[in-house]
């Protein structure tokens, strides 16, 4: 293709923070068509179709079919498995034109099971996997980052369905090997499985394949010790308390206006580590008040809060009305309607100061142990910290990164089939739900994934295993006869040895030309100007600055294939091995 | 892929009236998931993926660039259009979670603008032709016949930007020909463009791509004698009118309870042709009247009669209110707050009958060109019919056919462009409008349209392009060991040859696999059992009962790929070269 005839302009001005969106913005790869709604441009379009192919290969090759669901479903199917009144506002509701409710696919376990429904009835026929690449909405309160965080977006879910929890490990295996194939082939071979929360999807063991970068959403936690990794939402918190050789009797003191840790622990002189903090939030349902106490130097895990209560909340906004004493909110002597929770990082500590229930006062010397009611239970409520200690191997060791979600992989259990009704004749002839796994990659996501990991400040660098094109064809001073001639031929010769090739000939300046080159981030150049024919020579070089040099123009399209090819090899040679 | 691993269930019982809903059912291709609503298993994705593939090639060959419109699109844009307004409820309408008002897209003019809009800013830009195979959907009220008429669909669409018409003419004839060849690599060269009615897109010249069939709901007028087709909404009809002899005087004449024509030709004893007819109709807008007289024997087309108000209409249905004496309404002593049309039937037409505008009586010896009044238009609002005036030969030829609508293209004009305010500077620095042309086919429609054209009783008969499988083995009696090895070494075999194989080794009874296998409907059949491998044979047949033979064990792959490659390159002989 010739880059005069590509549609889309490419520009110099940086127009958003986030480099990916910033770049493939610059870049003419996609056009905000609404908030969180984009077009995607030729280049991105044939990024995304090598993505989608990479897709295939691996999905196909642990038995996955390829199926296609709707993206309009009615309410009803949603009804059948609880989720149309449990999930928020991303699932985006509507009516058809004869009033029937209809939602937006946002994800497709229950069209999977619908699917499979009625043609699955003996154990015969398991295990399975469907999966589709198709276009997904959820209407996302806050859509940021171009291609990153977006409303509508093409994704490949897959579903497989067991018979027996092994089968679905072994299957589940499988998968998560494929998806490390599917990042590495597609250049990122440092994206990283970390244990995952399963959220709204049901089911226990999850995983998250992340990305790290500095722009992620996501907090990941990890130890560098023994190689442990989960999202902080499903990080168990460990804290150690040493008790002191000294118990200290209750004892109110006054703090004045100090409310917040920071605030009471300088008045006090004691370190924040020695204070018990009270954090209220409300049930999003009924208002009503949640109470949790933890270490005052820990912070809530709002997602641990949620499954615990397994109830969507917000932090309290009205405490006025709670008739806590907003501030001074301690565990001894309180009187209150609200749900009261303590957190796991109380136990074993000694000696703080918490609340007193009272303004302006506070105690001192508070004991868990001995001063809460027998039996009290201590939950796992709050966040891992940097320097904390290794679930797995103990270790003060923890460290913390932040991550973009590039996919994911879930243990679904009965969670859809039992609600929905699905059922096959297990050898014994009993009726049983089969038990579900599924899979999941954002195409659009992983593509701005790969451009925020591999670019520099003057475009995106693509592995040649997704670039839009794996060579481009510089010719400088397309005027002269030489080297339009010489352009020209590499051209029409690298098009017929199946080179997928940009070529530009416009008449415009070497600086224009190659700042809209490193835009389109093609990994090899070919430079041919009539400095270069002078010396009988085109110039060879690397996107990524890894290598530059003269080749003989001769038998240049030779060499720029082997050039492909070496560099799909480089990439081919980091994919691990099919299981 | 093995037929004991694929999703699905074929069954026999016949589920629907139309033959390729019927079968496509039944073999497994297709659940329905809501009114108009369809999930694919995985042998209709198969043909979806291979349609799609020959979409793309097709339109990259005629310099088509893929790109990716949303499914979602905020109203604004449409509004922009002037569509949000202008279309009916097949637009689905709805808000998001902020309260904005977004569309559904069922056609991607004004996104297409969008993109290209501040980006072609100068002729040298033009022209260029952007697609996208993208979700649409469009709120039909009568979804049927399976994949044929649904409201979730797959489309391949096309929007190509021109700077003067000669230049999109040019293209437009492209494209044409890139449909043709479209059809004829899937199997389906039988499909004929035909003139048709640009709708709701607005523009002026278009086609219909049609396939003749007598489910289809288009009325397609064709005349052997010249080859003009048009569909009947784009068809002008020509009505000869030879004027009697002895023109009769008007005439009110008792007709009793008589009102419709036939009843009013018979109580008079004259041929509907002599008579002259009311219609009426209401604009939806605002319930205003609109009647149209037109010659007995000929039928209003609601088509025509939209495009000639620019209103959408709704036949009248409280005719009562209209203060007219339905069954005796005449053009002559009318008094009335309707609108009044004549239709072309009546021009030279003489000692008509028509209504007296009086209950019990009629009019004979009307002769519109002496008793309407001077300047009295005629305009073209009825159906061609069958045996009827050719508009391009004028030969008495006509014929009537059904036909599914299977693709359409169109000259847009600056319809869209100039609605929206998209620009180019043109050679004189003058900014203007680009002009466009569309081009749209429907990947579930077409794959369902195939399978109406080639099937029989037991099956579809895909054509070897667009088969989910080219061949299918089929070992009898898979628990003879050696029916297992020969056939289980085939189908390595033709795998390793990259011939697409289903392989069907369960152990069923060969009625039950046989009906199966027509139901999958590859081209290509090789049956092998106990009695073929004694006397050392495998069965290859044809799904068309073109050929039936014995061939040779020892050479079987290769007979079997030269046969794949024998059917594909008789598809291709009928593919028309590109221009």
């Amino acid at each position: 293709m010739k880059v005069r005839n590509i549609l889309g302009e490419r520009f110099k001005e940086r127009a958003f923070d986030i480099e990916s969106q910033n770049l493939m913005t610059r870049g003419g790869y996609m056009k905000q068509v609404g908030n969180g709604i984009y077009s995607l441009f030729t280049p991105a379009k044939r990024i995304q179709n090598k993505i989608e192919a990479i897709l295939r290969e691996e999905m196909d090759a642990i038995d996955g079919q390829e199926v296609l669901f709707p993206v309009v479903m009615p309410a009803t199917l949603w009804q059948s498995s609880g989720r149309f009144d449990s999930i928020g506002k991303e699932l985006l509701r509507f009516k058809d034109r004869s009033g029937a409710d209809m939602v937006l696919g946002m994800t497709h376990e229950e069209a999977a099971v619908q699917m499979a429904m009625n043609v699955a009835g003996t154990y015969q026929k398991y295990p399975f996997m469907i999966y589709q690449i198709q276009t997904k909405f959820r209407d996302e309160p806050r859509a940021r980052g171009g291609l990153i965080r977006v409303r509508e977006f093409t994704m490949k879910d897959g579903y497989s369905f067991h018979t027996s929890q092994e089968d679905l490990e072994r299957y589940y295996e499988r998968a998560y090997r494929a998806y490390e194939r599917i990042y590495a082939r597609a250049g990122v071979p440092e994206v990283i499985a970390v244990k995952s929360d399963s959220g709204m999807m049901g089911g226990k063991v999850s995983h998250e394949f992340m990305l790290l970068t500095d722009i992620g959403e996501d907090s990941i936690v990890i130890c560098p010790e023994c190689g442990f990794r989960a999202n902080m939402d499903a990080c168990e918190a460990i804290t150690e308390n040493a008790a002191d050789a000294e118990p200290e009797e209750l004892k109110e003191v006054f703090t004045g206006d100090a409310k917040t840790i920071e605030e009471v622990a300088a008045f006090l002189g004691v370190t924040a580590e020695k204070t018990c903090k009270a954090i209220v939030y409300q049930k999003n349902d009924d208002d009503s008040y949640i109470l949790v106490f933890c270490r005052g130097d820990r912070e809530l895990n709002e997602t641990k809060l949620t499954n615990y209560l397994k109830a969507k909340i917000h932090p309290a906004v009205d405490i006025e009305n709670a008739n806590l004493a907003a501030g001074n909110i301690g565990p001894v002597g309180l009187e209150t309607a609200a749900t009261v929770l303590f957190d796991k990082s109380l136990v074993g500590a000694s000696n703080l100061v918490c609340g007193a229930n009272r303004a302006e006062y506070h105690l001192t010397g508070f004991d868990p142990a001995r001063d809460l009611p027998e039996g009290t239970q201590f939950i796992d409520l709050t966040k891992a910290v940097e320097g904390g200690i290794c679930p797995v191997c103990g270790k003060h060791a923890l460290t913390i990164k932040n991550g973009i979600e590039v996919g994911n992989i879930f243990q679904l259990g009965r969670r859809y089939t039992e609600a929905m009704g699905m059922t096959y004749d297990d050898e014994n002839g009993a009726r049983v739900s089969p038990i579900m796994g599924c899979y999941g990659i954002g195409v659009g996501r992983l593509m701005a994934s790969v451009c925020e990991a591999h670019h520099d400040d003057y475009g995106p660098i693509w592995p040649i295993t997704i670039a839009p094109w794996q060579v481009e064809i510089c010719a400088l001073r397309s005027d002269d006869e030489n080297v339009r001639a010489a352009a020209d031929k590499l051209y029409e010769e690298l098009e017929d040895a199946g080179v997928e090739v940009l070529y530009d000939d416009r008449n415009v300046s070497a600086g224009f030309m190659f700042s809209d080159a490193d835009l389109f981030g093609a990994p090899v150049r070919v430079v041919i100007s009539p400095k270069t024919v002078s010396r009988n020579a085109f110039e060879l070089s690397a996107r990524d600055k890894s290598f530059r040099e003269d080749i003989d123009p001769e038998t240049a399209c030779e060499t720029v294939a082997n050039k492909v090819r070496e560099l799909i090899a480089a990439v081919n040679a980091k994919v691990p091995e099919r299981i």
